[in-house]
């Protein structure tokens, strides 16, 4: 199967046991939830825009058939994350003050911010509450991991947060924060299908630290994307994370070098006001100079390397293992 | 023991173990958690202001010595409700406004909407990172029955919200909305300690049961105060609740009657701009006049009636019943 066949079956799985959750939900939190996976439009009227990649559901999904067990063991699992996931976009997005998602006004956007504290909140509590309505030692499992991956991304999104009023941030910090961000939520999705299905700690652990690289490659792939990603493909605005002054690995990696370029940037970022398109010219032009869209591509790419070794040697499933070496390059190939 | 003491021996074991786990919260995350429980100023100098009146670690302690426990026993229960308690705490006083509890400024209003959103986020989750961080079939139960709890909570607080959008409510609305806003995790709490002392579901039934019943009146005594509470006592502006055109008990009393005295209440809620002190003042002599004071003072008392029946006939501790009921008339009789 090709990677978008593998989402595609994982979203087809996952999709109506999330649907059927998050539409059970109080009638006053409902529609803003639906409304953010995609399902209706914002005066309730259905929707079918979907619900983004399913890269954490084909992650469940495949650690479960990695350990042999079927598909379906992962779907408690799968939705869990997804919860997790939106919970924290829901949130983060009113933090960020982003007001478009996937081509839609964000939540609070569409519905003001208490209504997406209020929902976010909603989904963070689905999530361990689909995960311990069944009293297995492994759900029990899985929801102990989901709190501290869960931990790492909130404080993950705090250190983002921490780094705008920062003048200055070193590669080290950036990378840590971007492992907690986005790295402990993908290697949860990873592995939790194992967990689920009951398999020893060497596996589970080795589909966790698959998870973690994969989290890393994506992330870098990201801030390249951020930066240099074809506006038309990406859905963001050209330099969209420069115009927002992010602290992202690129920009890391020249700060961290410190010297005249690190100091121009620094000017370009500490300037009044919102930075103009020649700011964001100029401010990508010294990134690409400097080499860090290099360094991120490269670092994307040593990431690959360490996840696609990650699971050698456990006698994992061949086909699960081949699904999930292809979709981790898949994530550090894409353009989107 | 006065409720007094047993409010303090409860304080005195649960809070340092929940100083222990906010305290080891991301350094990003700290300052504002330990600032809104009263540990620290918002500069991030020691304070010793508290936090709050201990009614729920009280109950999940006094919970497991109502099944012959020791009240350590229910120290990671107690933790976590005071983590969700505290937690929602953050969150409503973003969505409702709200400049000052406890006679300080709010979380949002000290550190910013964004800090408090996360760090609302981070107790949320630290309280399911608490229960689950030992495996036992007791605390996975404890982690499920908060999901439920928690989840009802959510609820109420989105209907409380909702309330603020409609024009009139039923006084069924107003009861049900306040039983998940408040009764659930007053059940919970007041429950927590017997479950993880693996009692027997008939006991852990009538706890919650108890719990319930003492949330109403908990709650009917809260909407007394907060129209008719002297503000030196009770920390909040006189007619407060008017002022913000809340849709209380004594509120939805009057409106369900419908009639003159409910045209004249829903006029005056229905002005534009700030109401004046002449407007609350009216409101207030409408409510005392067409029983809305007087009905929801005779709800405490039935509610708490109720709660001093839950527990009999069950074998439980005698020394634990009889502080349990003393709580529960120390809540129905208080003025703060």
């Amino acid at each position: 199967m090709t990677t978008p066949d593998v989402l595609g079956r994982a979203r087809s799985l996952v999709e109506p046991a999330l649907r059927t959750v998050v539409e059970g939900l109080d009638p006053r939190l409902r529609p803003s939830s639906t409304y953010h996976f995609g399902w209706t439009e914002a005066d309730g009227s259905p929707s079918d825009v979907g619900v983004g990649k399913g890269l954490r559901p084909a992650l469940a999904v495949l650690s479960a058939e990695a350990v042999g067990a079927p598909a379906e063991v992962a779907v408690p699992g799968a939705v869990a994350v997804e919860l997790v996931h939106n919970f924290s976009l829901v949130h983060d997005d009113i933090i960020d003050g982003d007001t478009e998602r996937r081509h839609r006004a964000t939540v609070w956007s569409a519905f003001g911010t208490d209504e997406a504290i209020i929902s976010g909140d909603a989904l963070h509590n689905l999530a361990y509450q689909v995960l311990l309505d069944d009293p297995s030692p492994q759900r029990q499992v899985a929801a102990a991991r989901l709190t501290r991956a869960t931990a790492a991304m909130i404080a993950g999104q705090a250190a983002d947060m921490a780094f705008d009023d920062l003048p200055t941030v070193t590669l080290a910090e950036c990378v840590a924060m971007e492992a907690d961000k986005t790295g402990a939520l993908l290697a949860y999705a990873a592995s939790v299908g194992a967990v689920l299905a009951g398999a020893t700690d060497a596996r589970v652990d080795a589909l966790e630290e698959f998870g973690m690289e994969l989290g890393c490659a994506f992330q870098a792939v990201d801030d390249v994307l951020g930066i240099w990603g074809d506006p038309s493909v990406t859905g963001k605005a050209v330099g969209n994370d420069l115009r927002e002054r992010k602290k992202s690995l690129p920009v890391a990696v020249v700060l961290d070098q410190g010297g005249e370029v690190a100091d121009e940037l620094l000017a370009i970022y500490g300037r009044d006001g919102d930075l103009t398109d020649d700011d964001v010219a100029r401010a990508t032009a010294v990134l690409e100079a400097a080499g860090g869209r290099s360094h991120a591509e490269s670092s994307a790419g040593a990431h690959l390397v360490l996840a696609l070794t990650a699971l050698d040697g456990l006698g994992f499933d061949d086909g699960a293992v081949a699904d999930l070496n292809d979709l981790a390059r898949f994530v550090a190939d894409r353009d989107f």
